[in-house]
């Protein structure tokens, strides 16, 4: 069983997951593993992963066998279990808690050489209503107190398989970094009666040197205190907490917006990898006027090194006024 | 002049420096640079660096030339500079501040080939006194609110030269990274009325498992919530907040813990990269009894991914306990 453990100091937990127990020698230098060219997530490999918790099928074949054009399976190698009773002890100083939660792939495509921006927009309005919908399932579950839906592409951006997939982890409670948005966008909103990310959203459509790109839902920018080159921004222009709300509409505008944005990134920086997050409120009402669901796109170009882990600082080359630039004018 | 800019959801700070204003084509794929062979740092090209601001020389050569041991310089091309007002100013709802501060580089041997894990432990000794000196000089600049060690051990950790060295940055901010240890060590201490990191050394010497070593002054460990695999904190048993206040005897015991610490992990994680970063309170005396100085090193063997960038959470799938036993075992 996985444990979460948390630091008596700043209160940050991680995921110790005791059953996948890595060794020094299995530390293998940065490459994805090909499986000896094997790919479990492609369209006639369905037995290579667990049973399909959520599929789009056009031609109403049977579950787990070919034509399918979008799978949600769980996790081979959960980080989280959904079995189990959902503990909290002390060890001493120490707090720790069963690893209870879930842990989904969502595979995008049957086609293994596709990506999220080579798709048709149609195919990432499918992607997007797949997360909605695991979203909305796995609330559900009492024990479930957040569910973060994220993207890694590229080795270095962490993929462990090539395949293009995302993946939604339940977690048994709010992670840090996710109360940190909501206590920042709650202390604007006690202070403001406004919410920041609305502001923010209107301050840049006066200013546009920052604008990626828009359209009458979403946006698309390049945040103005950008931790990496490039990093972008889609909100949806008017006030939503939830994305589990998201009107089939929105979602288009969002998906167009989502597409558009990769293949800009695709064409300034060929083949880079990124990782991608949804950040959303959940169930709970008492942050929908202060808080504004949005992705987050950060390319990874530059390492992160020692003064970033000691000082929660970055530093970054690129100022996004000039990222942005880039961007609006790639020729697609 | 590079600009420092807050994130106004959360409070982060980044330093978006627009003298180097990286373009696309200059991301170039994950390689130290080793400049056709050649390296600033090596005896002989004292030239090719700023003046020395610190040096250890046994022969009374003259300064800026051959005969050193260890050297501390400007960086020639620093994150942020000692030139300039610092200037608070708003655009719209985002703050921002002139880059103001110091970065310079300690240079730990002559020799290309040494590095921290194959230094003697007197000239460890000389690295620890180079930090000390020039972090009691720097904070004389009032302009300056933090001072930062850290160190970038092989490409992968983010190092752009391959010769054996450290950097110190001052801050006019205290890093949201920093600040959130003497604020959760405040929050312990006012509840309790001890230190955290007396609490946390006290428990792992009763416990033993996520010990690595330890002397009569300092003790090394694998930390209860380990975000990376063999990640090793290293803690004088005895509370001291200010780490420039370290008596040459704690210094000695600090060296030799640290020397032990890092030639354990080349000998179980052969060649690995990592960062080294060291954490103290500065000369305010407000947190004095309640922060602990120590040096937090993380071997870079996993990738930080969306999971981790979205939700702050780590995933971190070796055991401190078992880590801590490999280290413990290691034949040196």
């Amino acid at each position: 069983m996985p444990e979460l453990r948390k630091d008596p100091i700043i209160g940050r937990w991680v995921i110790i997951s005791t059953e996948r127990g890595r060794r020094p020698s299995e530390f293998l230098p940065d490459e994805i593993k090909t499986r000896g060219g094997f790919c479990p997530l492609c369209e006639g490999n369905e037995d290579k992963t667990p049973p399909e918790v959520f599929v789009i099928r056009e031609n109403g074949s049977p579950p787990n066998s070919p034509g399918w054009t979008l799978r949600v399976v769980p996790n081979k190698f959960p980080a989280l279990r959904v079995e189990g009773e959902l503990n909290r002890e002390g060890e001493g100083l120490y707090d720790k808690m069963s690893g209870v939660g879930a842990h989904e792939v969502v595979i995008e495509t049957p086609k293994h050489d596709e990506t999220l921006s080579t798709l048709s927009v149609e195919k990432v309005i499918s992607v997007l209503l797949a997360y909605r919908e695991r979203m909305v399932d796995l609330a559900r579950d009492p024990r479930v107190k957040h569910i973060l839906v994220f993207k890694n592409h590229g080795a270095s951006a962490g993929a462990s398989l090539e395949h293009s997939h995302s993946q939604i982890i339940a977690l048994p409670i709010v992670p840090k970094r996710v109360s940190e948005e909501l206590d920042g966008a709650k202390a604007y909103y006690e202070y403001k009666e406004r919410c920041v990310f609305c502001d923010i959203v209107r301050q840049e459509m006066g200013y546009k040197d920052r604008i990626i790109g828009e359209n009458s839902a979403a946006i698309a920018l390049a945040p103005f205190a950008s931790r990496f080159p490039f990093e972008t921004w889609i909100l949806p222009k008017d006030h939503s907490a939830y994305f589990h709300r998201t009107n089939p509409s929105q979602l288009e505008h969002v998906a167009l917006l989502l597409t558009d944005a990769l293949r800009r990134i695709d064409v300034i920086l060929p083949a880079s990898p990124y990782n991608l997050m949804l950040h959303t409120d959940h169930m709970d009402e008492k942050d929908e006027a202060s808080y504004h669901w949005h992705i987050e796109i950060i390319p990874k170009l530059t390492k992160v090194a020692g003064f970033e882990w000691g000082s929660g600082f970055y530093i970054n080359p690129t100022p996004p006024e000039e990222a942005a630039k880039y961007l609006r004018e790639a020729q697609l």
